[in-house]
């Protein structure tokens, strides 16, 4: 099981531009492992010494306020990637990483990330792409939280979901649940709740359960997209 | 006057990190110039021909949504740059920028920062470092927007105008209006004076017109960075 998850990681981004030598050397020192639901990868403030690379499950990504608040950076699954960003600066995780859906970890020691930028050129420009792109998404957010209404920070996430096609019609279930996806919209439950009911009669989205259920997708991103500045469907930005 | 402002330029991050040689290959082609306020730097979509330092002056950082509203995602000043994420991924500018207050400028062409990575490993290293950290300034946007209370972002905001120290009975300037503080802060302009009012009674911040006077700066800190993940004062994060 193990070689054919990790062969996962050679369909990743920056791993895609590594020499074959290179790419063989660095699989053979990561460790790929289960890890059930409530279990922490890693905790802010500790000596950053793996990349995790998700291969299956959910993670979240989120930190702590000295008042007690959690504010939930991100929600990762299949393909994405944490703790790059410590290599060049600090070297410690500055987020907390709970495993939210039993999920395969691959574990790539960091020392090997810095060794291949030394010496691999196409792997150092697809890391430098990767970590414009990750800024990217994260000028997004600041971006939604700073325009879209509520409903309307919904109706993006329940968009991309959808696969960004223009159907008509569209059910799917909830990737994880409500006071999560709340969360990591920024807001509090009751807005959640709130927004839910002007989604359903302003836009079409019917939420039953873990159930979506959006009528016309072009009404909802009608009523989403205008507050931001990508068109719709949306190209450059992860789910 | 321009040989002493592109001086200015041996004292940033990634250009400490190149050796002589190229540093002043670079700034050879570096030109440096004024601009008014109301000038635009680049739009969203343009060609991204140039890395742009700011030398003094202000300048905006925004983007404008389908249905028109303006999501200011940054306000940079002297020592800041920007454009240098769009060398590895795209080639675009993704935002646009506006001088709000007259402000000199550099303009780096951006072909030449790409050389540099492919021949310069320190550049290359300390490239990585400001992208991790400028990634780390937007993570703390976002978890500022979905915990932070509108006083509390704004308390945020004076206290790194403050310089992060202890003092008590600290007085100041706003460094541009309030209205484009509200926006950098994802604030309505009423959001924004209700919050003012509330950090006067709550926190003992008194802002008249431009003046503002923190009576003490312990208070604030406390009112403020409960509902944060760093603790005061912050190193970590840039202005």
């Amino acid at each position: 099981m193990e070689n054919a998850k990790k062969h996962l990681l050679t369909e990743i981004d920056i791993f895609k531009a590594m020499d074959k030598e290179s790419l063989a050397s660095l699989l053979s020192h990561t460790s790929v492992f289960l890890r059930a639901k409530g279990t922490m990868l890693c905790m802010a403030g500790e000596d950053a010494q793996h990349i995790y690379v998700v291969l299956s499950g959910w993670v979240k990504i989120y930190r702590e306020t000295s008042g007690g608040a959690e504010a939930v950076l991100d929600v990762i699954t299949t393909g994405a990637y944490f703790g790059e960003d410590t290599i060049f600066d600090g070297g410690l995780y500055l987020s907390n990483a709970e495993v939210i859906a039993d999920a395969e970890i691959a574990a790539i020691p960091s020392a090997l990330i810095k060794e291949n930028v030394e010496k691999n050129q196409d792997f150092t420009k697809a890391l430098l792409g990767h970590m414009s792109r990750k800024q990217k998404a994260k000028e997004h957010d600041v971006e939604h939280l700073s325009v879209q209404s509520a409903p309307q920070r919904i109706g993006c996430f329940l968009l991309r979901l959808a696969g960004g096609n223009s159907f008509k019609n569209v059910s799917f279930d909830l990737p994880y649940d409500k006071t999560l996806i709340a969360a990591r919209l920024g807001m509090q439950p009751e807005t959640f709740s709130r927004a839910l009911t002007k989604l359903r009669n302003e836009a079409g989205v019917e939420i039953t359960g873990t159930k979506v259920k959006i009528d016309e997708v072009e009404r909802l991103s009608t009523y989403t997209c205008g507050a931001c500045s990508s068109e719709f469907p949306c190209k450059d930005t992860k789910k």
